[in-house]
C-alpha cells in the first residue's frame, strides 16, 4: 500500500515538504487543508506559484524582484539617485521601505559570502555594484547587511573593493535597540554602543 | 508602489498565506525560496497541488482519500471486513496503520461535531456509517476519535445511534502513555487509568 493511500496526495506532500521549515507532517496538513478548500483555491495557488517563477524578473539596475525591466523604486524620479543602500535580499528592501526613513536607491546582493554553504563573492551581484559605482553618480554607499558573521564579512569585502572609488561608505548604526532594557542587551552590543556613543543632541535630532 | 515590488510575488504570497500556520512573513520566505530554486520545482509544486485537488477521490466505501473508487485498504481481501474503525481523517488512518496492530477496515468521518465551528452531524459521514452497518457484516465498531471534547461528543453521538444495531462498540484505551512518568501525567488521565485498571496478565498479553 502507498504510504498516503494516494499517489496524488503523496506527490503533493513530497513537493510541499521541500519548502523550508515544512516537514512531512506539516506538508500533509497543508495538503489536507488544500483538499478541504474549494477547488479554485488549489488552482489559484498552483498557478500563482508557477506563474511567479516563470514571469518574475530582476530589476536590471538594482537586482530587486520586479514585474518590469526596471523596478518601481529605480523607476521613481523622486528617489535620490546619489545614495545606494546595499542589502541582502528583497525582504530587507521591504523592511527599510517600511521605516519610511530612506529615499535613495537599493542594490540587492542576493545573498552573503558564506564559505560553509559555498557562496563566494562571484555568486553575488558585487561586480554589478562596481559597475554602478563607475557609471552612476553615487555619493554615498550604505552597507545594510545583517549584523552576523556573514554580513560583517561581506560588508568588509565590499568596503575593500569600493574604498578607492571616492564614495562615502557608511553602515547601519549598531547599538541598543529602542525599547530594550540594558540588562537584557548582549555584552558585545552594549560594549560597542558605549564605545560608539553619540552626542545627545545628535540623537534627539535624528529621532525627530 | 506595490508592497512586494511585484504583483506576481504579491499574488503568490497572498495564496501561500492562506495555508494554515503560514502568515505573510512565512509566505514571503516560501515564495523567495521557490524563486531561488530551479524553475522545474515551481512547475512541479504548482502542478502537484492542482492535480491532487482535481483528480483525488474519496473511497466510496470508507471515505478515505484514494486514487481509485475503492481505496487500497478496502480493496485488500486480506483485511478483516467484520471490524470497522471510525476515525476523524486520513492522518488517523496513517497513524493507526503505522502501528501495524490493526487489520480491519476504516470509516473516515471527515471531521468532528463542533458547534463553535458550525459542524453538525450532517456535515460528517455518519449516515454513510449507518448504511454500512446495515449492509455490511460488521461485528465490532471501534470509535477511535481524539480524546478531546469534540471527539468525546462525536463518540457519544455515534454510540447513541449505533447501540441498537447489535454491534459491539469499543473505543481506544485511555490511560498513561507508554514511557510517561506518573508525575507528569495529567490528573484526569491518571485518575481514569486507576479507575479502569487492567489485569496485569492482560496487559502483558496485549503488549506482545
Amino acid at each position: 500500500m502507498n504510504e498516503y493511500s494516494s499517489k496524488l496526495l503523496e506527490a503533493a506532500v513530497n513537493e510541499l515538504s521541500r519548502l523550508p521549515g515544512i516537514g512531512k507532517k506539516s506538508a500533509l496538513r497543508l495538503a489536507l487543508f488544500i483538499l478541504h478548500e474549494e477547488p479554485s483555491y488549489a488552482e489559484n495557488l498552483g498557478k500563482a506559484i508557477s506563474k511567479m517563477r516563470k514571469e518574475i524578473v530582476f530589476c536590471k539596475r538594482c537586482n530587486n524582484i520586479s514585474d518590469t525591466e526596471l523596478c518601481d523604486i529605480c523607476a521613481n524620479p523622486k528617489r535620490d539617485e546619489n545614495t545606494l543602500c546595499v542589502v541582502e535580499d528583497i525582504r530587507d528592501v521591504l523592511a527599510i521601505e517600511n521605516t519610511a526613513q530612506y529615499n535613495g536607491l537599493y542594490h540587492v546582493l542576493g545573498g552573503l559570502i558564506n564559505p560553509i554553504e559555498n557562496i563566494g563573492p562571484n555568486d553575488l551581484n558585487i561586480n554589478h555594484l562596481l559597475n554602478r559605482l563607475n557609471t552612476e553618480d553615487v555619493n554615498e554607499l550604505i552597507l545594510a547587511l545583517p549584523a552576523t558573521v556573514e554580513g560583517d564579512t561581506t560588508n568588509y569585502y565590499i568596503y575593500r573593493l569600493v574604498r578607492d572609488f571616492g564614495v562615502k561608505v557608511t553602515m547601519l548604526a549598531r547599538g541598543v535597540a529602542i525599547g530594550d532594557d540594558l540588562e537584557y542587551t548582549d555584552e558585545i552590543t552594549l560594549g560597542r554602543s558605549i564605545l560608539n556613543r553619540q552626542l545627545f543632541e545628535d540623537s534627539i535630532g535624528k529621532r525627530e
